[in-house]
């Protein structure tokens, strides 16, 4: 199984079609929404602004009163409780318009002597003036389903004195690390064979990152039975992710207990490093099982972990964030692997370090970000401007 | 004060050099650590590895004893509990290496016969085998004072073993929504004048978003004693941001209210929208007043708030995330001032929102990004390939 190797994007496109996004709604305040994807059409419950309103500060007045004004030449009216022909009065940016009233002098085009104002500029109708309806008309859908919050787009529901919305919950995703050798973080005095458990901590932090609630085991050791009741035990999540276990070793169960349990799609990708990286589907939920190396892990992580996991929420596409660098020395890809090269941005320069294993956990957090090279590339050249997409 | 338009670039500089970074440290659980800024040089106090380790799965030899062995010639070991010559173990990926044997030959070059194993190829020395702190060696500093950790940082400090870490707190932000129009959320049957406050809630959860700890006070209403009164009450946040009361109206006392308490450095800004904020300094904090206007606003936050704060906070910059597009239709600069265009993507095409006013906060909802136009461009033409910063 492990020997025959899927094509990168194959894989993934056949991991992405073997699940649906999922379904379960929560209502909350509007201010805990900021990330989160709405699970309603949101319909405008009001006019905004709801009155007529002055936009600026100034004298609200008829605008045909102030024919002729100008620079040199004023037009001068009296301010008064009612706005008629002759009259003006005071508004505030946001204040209601008076009635009679239609346009708004700026006050930077007047001068004010005791109850006369001078009007040095001749304005139209509805200069100045917000009218009912003109930010958010009542009815109106302001946010559809499937939008993700930004905090300005929480502003217009906040605008609309909206209190709690629906969205789709955080995707909960339990995460198991597997391994014998794997020893928790609080273990003093290491012993030969000893290895502190890292990628189950890093993966859970790269959930929350990317908007959703980890559930980190504890470390499961590399016996066909702990790791199908670890799974078995938490399949109220939407997601799991393990870590370890993925290679052709003796001790390597967890594809298969994978396939045991449901279907083990893909074992073996064409990603490097993360060619041990096996894609699963039990009980319709999304299972990656991401190799223990390091490297390797992140990488699987980062090509199917974070598609699958925002498919699973619904959450939209994002571009990455991308620097445009000059390779300081050549690197090659790897036939038939898309290669995620590790590079360090110095100066406008990025520096491979991918000389370094996949083991070397510390070259990740050496490198700024990775260079990606296609399959069907041999590699990039020394001198090459290239796209670096940073590590989040 | 405020017909003075200072130049964009200009009051950003002179507001940035205006305050240093602050100094709070705490001192956090590392999984706790996600996009906080290291407060120390972290030391690694162990190797990793910190024993000679297998890294494949498959048996340990003496790498002399693989001479001449290939595809079709296999040399044969015995399985054996010590490593002589002649004999090799069984090793898994991570496993301390055997006394005696300096090399691993993959499960995958094998076939095992009861205790007798075919070796298909030869290796050297030291292959497949992870010396003691290749990885990490101890002592070495892994993260400077000044990092921004992401998760496979934190990943390695795992590694370590390493419980704790002293970082730099989260700002803590105060925010003062001011204008006697504004309702808090809850009031129902507006009245006319009436306005939700959104400001506030937007700047508290960007401030959030960026990392920070946001402290929205309640509504301000336009009058200078109550104004200082709030920020003299808050003067233990790191940073103030102010919003609403900053144009030249009868009602905008703002600016002159941070004058009297500390310094104003700027009022009346290039930037469009966002001509009416003022920037200070209260107690070496710095102070943003944001216009009331919500697109002046929010322009305010992104162009000042956001480069202040992570001055503050001393948190990296990032690149924006970028989207190229062409613009479907011609926009216009503004003559003295950085544009900044409201525009929504659609199918490769940027297409501008911007002739909706500073008023219309729905604008900003439907936008997908900026263009940001430079004080000495005229505008950009329709057809033109264009930068877009998303809004986040």
């Amino acid at each position: 199984m492990f020997k025959k190797r899927t094509n990168a994007k194959e894989a993934k496109e056949l991991f992405l079609n073997s699940f649906q996004p999922f379904l379960k709604i929560e209502n909350l305040p509007i201010e805990e929404c900021d990330g989160r994807i709405i699970a309603e059409n949101i319909n405008a419950g009001i006019n905004v602004p709801h009155y007529r309103r002055a936009a600026m500060d100034g004298f609200a007045v008829r605008a045909s009163d102030t024919l002729g004004a100008g620079t040199g030449s004023p037009v001068i009216l009296r301010l008064s409780d009612n706005i008629e022909s002759g009259t003006c009065m005071r508004v505030h940016t946001g204040s209601p318009m008076p009635q009679g009233a239609d346009a708004v002098v700026m006050m930077e085009d007047t001068v004010l002597n005791e109850d006369k104002v001078e009007i040095f500029s001749q304005i139209h109708p509805f200069k100045n003036v917000g009218e009912i309806g003109e930010d958010v008309r009542k009815g109106e859908i302001i946010l559809n389903e499937g939008r993700m919050l930004r905090p300005c787009d929480i502003a217009v529901l906040a605008s609309l004195g909206t209190g709690k919305i629906k969205v789709f919950k955080k995707p909960l995703v339990v995460i198991i690390p597997t391994g014998e050798e794997l020893v928790p973080r609080n273990k003093k005095n290491l012993e030969e064979g000893d290895v502190y458990e890292t990628n189950g901590l890093m993966s859970a932090m790269y959930i929350r990152k990317w908007g959703g609630i980890p559930q980190l085991l504890d470390i499961v050791t590399d016996s066909p039975e702990k790791i199908k009741e670890a799974i078995i035990s938490n399949l109220d999540a939407d997601m799991v992710i393990t870590s370890g276990g993925t290679s052709v070793g003796k001790r390597d169960y967890v594809p298969a207990v994978v396939g045991s349990m449901g279907k083990l799609l893909v074992h073996g990708v064409g990603i490097s490093p993360g060619k041990p990286t096996a894609l699963g589907i039990i009980n319709n939920k999304p299972v990656i099982c991401m190799p223990g190396y390091p490297v390797a892990g992140i990488v699987a992580l980062f090509y199917f972990g974070k598609s699958a996991f925002r498919k699973l929420g619904r959450i939209p596409d994002e571009p990455e964030r991308i620097v445009r660098a000059v390779l300081s020395e050549k690197i090659a890809g790897r036939t038939g692997y898309v290669t995620y090269s590790r590079v360090k941005i110095d100066n406008g320069r990025a520096i491979p370090l991918a000389t370094m294993g996949a083991g070397i956990l510390s070259s990740v957090s050496k490198a700024d970000g990775f260079v990606i090279i296609p399959e069907n590339i041999e590699g990039r050249n020394a001198g090459e401007e290239v796209e670096v997409v940073l590590i989040e």
